[in-house]
C-alpha cells in the first residue's frame, strides 16, 4: 500500500520530517520559548511513551485546561497517535459545566495550567474519574490540591519517543470539543482523524485560510475551541511557523507579539480586533508583516474591517460551527475596484469552502432558492461534518444527512453566506420576525456606540418585542431618542426596539460572543407591560 | 450523517451548484465553445443517461480516444458517477499498445474524437470487447468503418439528466490511466473516487498549485495523462474557469488562446515551454494574464524559466508520477533576493506537497540521509497513491508500503527533491555512475543547442559509455568538439560524451519526454568497438 490513511500521524510525520527548521514560539511573559516543529514533533512522542506508562489506553480522553502553548499543542498532537482522544476543557465554563463536560468524557487524565489550578481546585473532588494530574507551564500559583501533581515537564523528562505506534484507523476519534452551550448545555463533538485531516488540507486551499509554509501563523482562537480552529494541525501539515499566545489576549500583548514575531496571519474572534483601535490610532507596533485577519463566530462589523484595510490588513470572514470542525465558509476582499466594491464582500460570510455544502430550508424543511432574499435556516454538510454529537443520538440537530445549524441565513446566486440572525435570537413581533443582527449592525454603525446587542423581550400584546442592551463609546452620551431616530430612515417603523439599555460592558460567552441567554435572564422583564 | 464520502460527486455538485457563472471554454478551430460549469455538470448527467441506456455497469470501463474538449470533460465527470470507471486510452500509443490496454480494461464503450477515427480503424477489427462506439466532436473526417457510429451530440439530446444516482462507495475506481511505458509495456494505474478528490484538494493548496476560484486554467497536459494531472477535477472543485486547448498545442496556437481567454495558469512539459522562445521573442501576443505554469514531466531548462521571468511569468516545478494521480512535489521562485536567488529554487523539483511522503533509498532498501548529496533511489507514498497496477499484483514497483520510482534522486534537509536520473538512464562507465540528465543540463547551456539527449551505448571496456544525441539551434553550427570543450571544465574527464549524433528531432513519447528507449535502439551499435 503507497496509499496512506487519512491519520494524524501523517501530520505529525510531516512536522518531524519537514519541519528542522521552523519554529513553534510561545510567548511567555517576558521573552519566548521557541522549538523546531521537529522538536515538538519529538516532545509529542516522549508525551505518547509518558501516557501509555500512566496507563492510558486506545479510546480513552486525555483532558487539557489551559491557553494555547507548547505543552498543549503536545497534547494535541501526541494523544491521538495512542488511539486516545484528547479533549481541550472551555477553561471559561461554569464550574458545573466543567463538571459535565469531564464526567460525561470519563477524562483518564487532566493536563491542567498551573495558573488555572485554582479554578479546578473547587470541582476536583467531583471528578473522582480522574486517574492522573498533571501541571502545565510554570507561570501562576498552583492550587494547595494540585501540589503533588507532577509537572508536564517531569513527566515526559525520562521518556524516549514513542516507536513503533501501530496506525489507527482514520475513522478513531483523535478530539473531543464541546459547544460553547450559548443555548443550552454544551454539547460534545467528536472529531476523527480523517476529519482533522481533511479540515486540515481545506484550510491550505488558497480560496480558504490558505496556510502556507510562508506564514507565521497566530491561532488567538483558544485550542479548546474546535482545536483552535484546526490551526495547529493545518500549521503543522503547511510547515509554517506557528505562534502561540499563551494567556495574554489583550490588544497590547497581541499587537507586540505581531510585531515581535512578524506574524501574517491571525486568527480570532471580531471582539479581539474591535479592540484593537486604540493600537492602530496610536501606531506605536509595526504591524506590518499581517497580511490577512481569521475571523469568524459573531458578526464583524464594517467599521473594524475598513480600520485594518486602511493599515493595508485584509480580513478573511468564515463562517464556522463547533460541528463543522469548524471551517464552514470564506469571504475575502475583492482585488478590483473602489476601497467600497473591494471590501463589499466582506460584509457577507463568503461561500462554502470545497468540501463543504449549504441549503436553506423552510420551516417544512424544503430547500429555498439561491436568490440573496429567501430567509431560512442554515443547514451545512461536508468532508469534515460532524454526524452526531458525542454519547447522544442523531438527535434534531441532524436531519436527512443534514446538520441543522440554528442560523438564519440566504444563500445568493454565487453561493455567497448571509447569516442573517441566530433561530434562537430572532424577534418575533406580533407573527413577523425581526432580525436581531440587521438592528445590531444599524446600530453599530452610530458614531455613539461601541457594542450592542438586541434581544428579544416577551411582550403581552406583541408577544415579543427589541430591546437594544447599549456600550457607549468612551466620549459618548448618546441617547436612545437619537438611536432611534438613527434606526428611524434604515428600518421598518414596527422594528424600532421599545427600549436601549446602557450598560459598561457586555457579558460575553467563552468564545468571546455575546451571551443573549444571559440578557435574556436580565431583561426579561424589562418590559412585562 | 452529515459527513460526506470522498467521492466525485461532491465535485460534480460543486461545479453544478457554484458553478452557473464560471466557464468551461474549447477552443475551436475558429472561435471557441462555451458552457457554464453548470451546463457541463447537467450534460455529463444526461450522458450518464444515456450510457445506463447502453447498458454500462457498476465497474465496467469507458474509454475514450481523444484530446481535451467539453464531452472529454463530460466523460472525466459523468462516468464516475455511475460507479463505472473511464479509462482515457492515450492516442500517441503504438497501435499494438492500444489494442493491449483496451483489451486489458475490456472497455465496454470506446469515444473517439472523428479526426482520431483513422487511427482506430485499423485495430478496431481486434477489440471485439467493446460493444459500443461512439464518435465526439464535429472536426475532422470520420473513418469509413465509424461512419455508423452515433455522435456524442445525438447520444445525450434525448436524455434527461440522471437523477437519485446512488453514492459509490469511494473506494470504487473512478478513472484508469496507463503509464506511458517509455521502459516496456504501459501499465494500468487505477485512481479511486477517493484519491481523485485528495488529489484535487491537494492543488488547491497554495503551496501547491493553488488552484483558485479566480483561475482560469489551461490544461495542455492531455486527460490520458493522469486525467490531464487532475487538473479537471481540480479545476471544477475550485469554482475555476477552464480553457481546454483541443488538438491544436503548437506555441502560436496556444499562446493565442492565454491571451484571448486571460489565462492565468497554464499546464504542460517542458517540450511546450521551450518552443515559445519564437513567440516570446516576436512579442506579438499579450501573455500578461499568465501568472504561473505548471510544469513537469522532464528536466526544465534553466534557459526556460528565465526567459518566462524575463515577461514576469513563475513557473511551478513539479515531479509526478502517473502512479501518484500524478502530483508528488511543487518547486516555487522565492519572493525575495536578487533574480538568481529568486530562480534557484526551480533548478530543483522541489519539497513533497502535504499528503506525500518522499524518502531515498540505497539498493539494500535502507534509507538515505537527507543532505543533498546521497544518492539512491526515490521512493513515495501518500494520500493519493496507487497500490498496485490494474490487473496486477503489486510487484517489484511496490515495497512495504511505498512506491519505487525507478527515479534517482538526493532530498536536501528542506527536503527538496534533486532528481539525478532514471534508474534506467544512468550511465554505468568502469562501474561507476555518469548522470545523463546532468550532462544534459550542462549541454543544454551551451547556446548552439536547442535539445539534447544523452543515453548509454553498451562499451566493450567500459561496459556502457555516454553518446549525445542533439538539436542544434536554427543558425547553430556546434561541433562535438566544441561541446566536449564546453563540458571539460564543469564535469569529471570520464564523463565526457564519447561521441555526438547530431539529428534535426528528438524522437519522443506520449507525454513529451524524449524516448530514450528509441535512441537506444538506434545508437545502440554506434560504439560497438
Amino acid at each position: 500500500m503507497s496509499e496512506l490513511p487519512l491519520t494524524l500521524s501523517l501530520v505529525l510525520r510531516r512536522a518531524s520530517r519537514m519541519g528542522g527548521s521552523k519554529w513553534v514560539v510561545t510567548a511567555l511573559r517576558e521573552g519566548a520559548e521557541r522549538r523546531t516543529w521537529a522538536q515538538v514533533a519529538e516532545r509529542a512522542l516522549r508525551l505518547c511513551g509518558a501516557l501509555k506508562r500512566l496507563g492510558v489506553r486506545p479510546g480513552e480522553r486525555v483532558a487539557t485546561f489551559g491557553w494555547n502553548h507548547h505543552q498543549h499543542l503536545e497534547l494535541l498532537l501526541g494523544v491521538p497517535q495512542l488511539g486516545a482522544c484528547v479533549h481541550p476543557i472551555n477553561v471559561r465554563l461554569h464550574p458545573d459545566d466543567v463538571v459535565h463536560v469531564s464526567r460525561e468524557a470519563e477524562d483518564a487524565v487532566v493536563f491542567v495550567d498551573a495558573s488555572l489550578t485554582p479554578l479546578l481546585a473547587e470541582v476536583r473532588a467531583r471528578l473522582p474519574h480522574v486517574r492522573h494530574w498533571v501541571v502545565m507551564g510554570e507561570e501562576g500559583e498552583v492550587a494547595p490540591s494540585f501540589m503533588g501533581a507532577p509537572r508536564y515537564e517531569e513527566l515526559i523528562a525520562g521518556e524516549a519517543p514513542l516507536e513503533g505506534l501501530s496506525e489507527v484507523d482514520e475513522r478513531t476519534p483523535a478530539s473531543l470539543c464541546y459547544t460553547s452551550g450559548t443555548t443550552g448545555r454544551p454539547q460534545g463533538v467528536e472529531y476523527s482523524h480523517r476529519a482533522l485531516v481533511l479540515h486540515a488540507m481545506g484550510a491550505l486551499m488558497v480560496d480558504s485560510m490558505a496556510v502556507s509554509e510562508r506564514d507565521v501563523v497566530l491561532p488567538l482562537a483558544p485550542f479548546f475551541h474546535a482545536s483552535g480552529w484546526g490551526l495547529p494541525y493545518s500549521t503543522a501539515f503547511a510547515g509554517a511557523t506557528l505562534v502561540l499566545p499563551g494567556p495574554r489576549l489583550d490588544a497590547g500583548s497581541v499587537a507586540h507579539l505581531i510585531e515581535r514575531e512578524r506574524v501574517t496571519l491571525a486568527a480570532a474572534v471580531p471582539t479581539v480586533w474591535n479592540a484593537f483601535e486604540p493600537v492602530l490610532r496610536e501606531g506605536k507596533h509595526e504591524l506590518s508583516s499581517l497580511r490577512r485577519i481569521l475571523c469568524g463566530g459573531a458578526p464583524l462589523p464594517m467599521r473594524t474591517i475598513q480600520r485594518f484595510a486602511e493599515h493595508g490588513i485584509s480580513f478573511l470572514h468564515a463562517w464556522g460551527m463547533t460541528e463543522l470542525a469548524p471551517s464552514g465558509t470564506m469571504a475575502r476582499a475583492r482585488e478590483e475596484g473602489s476601497p467600497e466594491e473591494r471590501l463589499a464582500p466582506l460584509a457577507l460570510q463568503g461561500a462554502a469552502v470545497p468540501g463543504i455544502e449549504l441549503r436553506v430550508v423552510d420551516s417544512e424543511g424544503r430547500e429555498l432558492p439561491w436568490d440573496g432574499a429567501s430567509v431560512g435556516e442554515l443547514e451545512a454538510r461536508g468532508l469534515w461534518g460532524a454526524s452526531r454529537y458525542f454519547k447522544g443520538s442523531e438527535g434534531e440537530r441532524f436531519r436527512a444527512g443534514w446538520l441543522r445549524t440554528g442560523d438564519v441565513a440566504t444563500l445568493d446566486a454565487q453561493g455567497a453566506l448571509r447569516i442573517v440572525d441566530r433561530t434562537k435570537d430572532l424577534v418575533k413581533s406580533g407573527g413577523e420576525w425581526i432580525s436581531s443582527v440587521e438592528l445590531e449592525n444599524h446600530l453599530m454603525a452610530h458614531p455613539g456606540v461601541k457594542e450592542v446587542a438586541v434581544i428579544a423581550v416577551p411582550h403581552e400584546h406583541w408577544g415579543e418585542r427589541p430591546v437594544a442592551v447599549v456600550v457607549r463609546q468612551p466620549e459618548s452620551r448618546v441617547s436612545f431618542e437619537e438611536l432611534v431616530e438613527h434606526l428611524r430612515p434604515r428600518v421598518a417603523r414596527w422594528w424600532l426596539p421599545d427600549a436601549a439599555h446602557f450598560v459598561a460592558e457586555l457579558p460575553k460567552t467563552a468564545t468571546g460572543k455575546v451571551d443573549k441567554k444571559a440578557l435574556r435572564r436580565v431583561y426579561a422583564r424589562s418590559h412585562a407591560t
